[in-house]
């Protein structure tokens, strides 16, 4: 562990304790001030009164009037959650129950949170292996709907296995269905997966899949949040911890979404911090891929149909170009030939013998042309000859 | 019938036989000479010799010597045919048989395919009704795979029924899967639908579907080709006859296709056409979506899922917009509040009453935004007052 000053643990510990995710008030004071000073101002204000701090702030921070009423207004917002404040004790508890708290100070901080700019998180608090954050920049968030459907659940462990396979790690929130099946098929792939949740470390949402989030915090994956432990997971905090999801990533899969859906406000988070998306398409007929379509038809999603192309989201593009250069499935016999052999080819009957002059004026080339292909397809085993007249090696029809 | 010269007709008549489609000589020397003299030319040269005609096509076309060279060639290519060329005899028995021919000259020729340049078709031979492709610019070429699946069958029922509901004409080709689905949901909805045939449009191929386009050709569609009656569907007249679909029509929409498929290339011609080009996605487990999805991934095709959005390609774009602002399914309750009033709904307990300071610390807002949310949340029937204590009116748990 690097070492971080405890005053400054406490402090980030405290303002993730009182304000709520995503407050880019407090980002902006806590960048401005350092999360010591900034605490040391809410405590103050708490203290004298929220009227006082307007000309107080106005002294510490440069800033219009404007700027100066939204500060007064956070503090405000603060204030109340100072009465339970007790960040020494939550961090003690924390860390006996084999937790750790990383900050922006540490060499462990995930470099990528730091692209939220004054929306970054002041903390994450960590259950599992730390070390497991170091890996999820080169990752994939592999995301989706609560409601998804076998389909959804059968491509999201194709994927997942994938991508472990490759030795990246999943990153997903801790929800049923997409959620699970990501963390079930990383763990089942002996992969690390990182759950990042809406309430407190401690608070394993749902309980049902408490088991499963235990599971991957002790076989070298991690559950995070912003929030500290006891928090509940709000709505709120739903929508927020999106944003950590897409920002610690290295790209974001949306495997199954409904037209509206948690799942696509990551998926928009993620575009917005330029990171590749994906979205995984399913029958029209299913609502639990409607979402997954919009992201296509609005262009915030590239289509991606298995791991392979997932994982070439990470390499920065959806290009297809290399995969049709190896050779698409279904290779036909006719590949190498050039357009006047295959329409000789065509032109040849396959139940009878055709004298060159017919083929000639069948296939539409010159006479000179179809002697040449002649040879030619007698070489490729494709046609046969009879004296003067030919016909054509049975096989499956094309086009 | 508007009054196209006789000579004209036969001239074309005899260039749609003596050439393969998209013969791109044969389009060059027939917009240069015209289609009556362009056709002496190939007499003359097959009276004496191809060997003659170099200097010969030097004095009526401008060019470089290898221009010369390549029309001596196609000179070669097409002599061959002469020998069996009837064309008043074809056009008469085509007549005879309620048939019509539609040339470039003629004020009925659908312009869209103009667009073609030089691989324009010399002549549609028609079946049916020739008013129906004055509609052809404004339809959809709704197409795909042969081996389609019970899902692209449906899918393609649910398109076509839409696009005549909408009063457009659907096109497609004559074969098993996509194109019969979308033949027979477009008669079903009694609307007119086009089958652009790689063979003569008396060869009903494949066979299974021979009553299907005689029926579609009697209900106000058409069949046409650029082949005159008697010719066969090879597999260059199958990919040739792919870009008249894409040409002829405002929008193309592949509704199934393999990874490997001749709607693939339908969809690049129409692309390279500046048609919008529509792809409808499946199962990724599903090999006969594959090439719709590939069509996504290459950024050829937008994502269509119904009806509404095939149409949408034809008012020129794939933007979302406009159904998004008309509201997606399932608005819920809370979307008219602001995001202090949603924490504190969120914070608000269901079974228990809760206390203003209380719920102003959960939900880490203002006392003085807790106390406006609840006046609002309370107007709203979101929350219910009793003493000085709060609760939520029970509704289902969202994020």
């Amino acid at each position: 562990m690097t070492a971080v000053a405890e005053e400054l643990l406490l402090a980030r510990a405290a303002w993730s304790r009182l304000t709520e995710p995503a407050d880019v008030v407090a980002g902006a004071v806590v960048a401005a001030l350092g999360p010591v000073p900034a605490l040391e101002l809410v405590r103050e204000t708490a203290r004298t009164g929220a009227a006082a701090v307007g000309p107080r702030a106005g002294e510490v921070l440069p800033g219009s009037a404007r700027a100066v009423q939204r500060l007064t207004t956070a503090l405000e917002r603060w204030c109340p959650r100072l009465e339970t404040l007790d960040a020494a004790r939550e961090l003690d508890r924390h860390r006996a129950r084999g937790g750790d708290l990383l900050v922006p100070e540490d060499a462990r901080w995930p470099a990528g949170l730091d692209d939220l700019g004054a929306e970054a998180p002041h903390a994450l608090w960590v259950s599992g292996a730390v070390a497991a954050l170091g890996s999820a920049a080169d990752g994939v968030a592999v995301i989706g709907a609560r409601a998804c459907t076998h389909y959804g659940e059968h491509v999201t462990a194709e994927v997942a296995a994938g991508v472990v396979a490759a030795g990246r790690v999943v990153v997903s929130g801790g929800a049923y269905g997409i959620d699970a099946a990501a963390h079930r098929a990383a763990l089942a792939a002996d992969g690390v997966t990182l759950a990042v949740l809406a309430g407190g470390v401690d608070r394993l949402y749902p309980a049902g899949n408490a088991r499963l989030l235990l599971a991957l915090a002790e076989e070298g994956g991690a559950l995070l949040s912003e929030v500290p432990p006891g928090s509940v997971p709000s709505r709120r905090r739903f929508l927020q911890r999106n944003r950590l999801i897409a920002a610690l990533t290295g790209a974001t899969v949306v495997v199954e979404a409904a037209w509206r859906s948690g799942a696509l406000s990551t998926a928009a988070r993620a575009a917005a911090l330029l990171r590749p998306v994906g979205a995984v398409p399913g029958p029209v007929t299913s609502a639990a891929s409607a979402g997954c379509h919009r992201l296509l038809r609005d262009g915030v999603a590239v289509c991606v149909t298995d791991a392979a192309e997932v994982l070439e989201l990470l390499r920065g593009g959806a290009a297809t170009d290399g995969r049709a250069a190896a050779g698409p499935p279904g290779r036909e016999v006719t590949d190498g030939l050039d357009e006047a052999a295959r329409q000789v080819l065509d032109a040849l009957p396959v139940r009878a013998w055709a004298q060159v002059a017919s083929v000639t004026r069948v296939a539409g080339v010159s006479g000179a042309q179809a002697r040449g292909a002649l040879g030619l397809l007698e070489l490729a085993g494709l046609a046969q000859r009879r004296g003067e007249t030919w016909r054509r090696v049975s096989s499956g029809r094309s086009g």
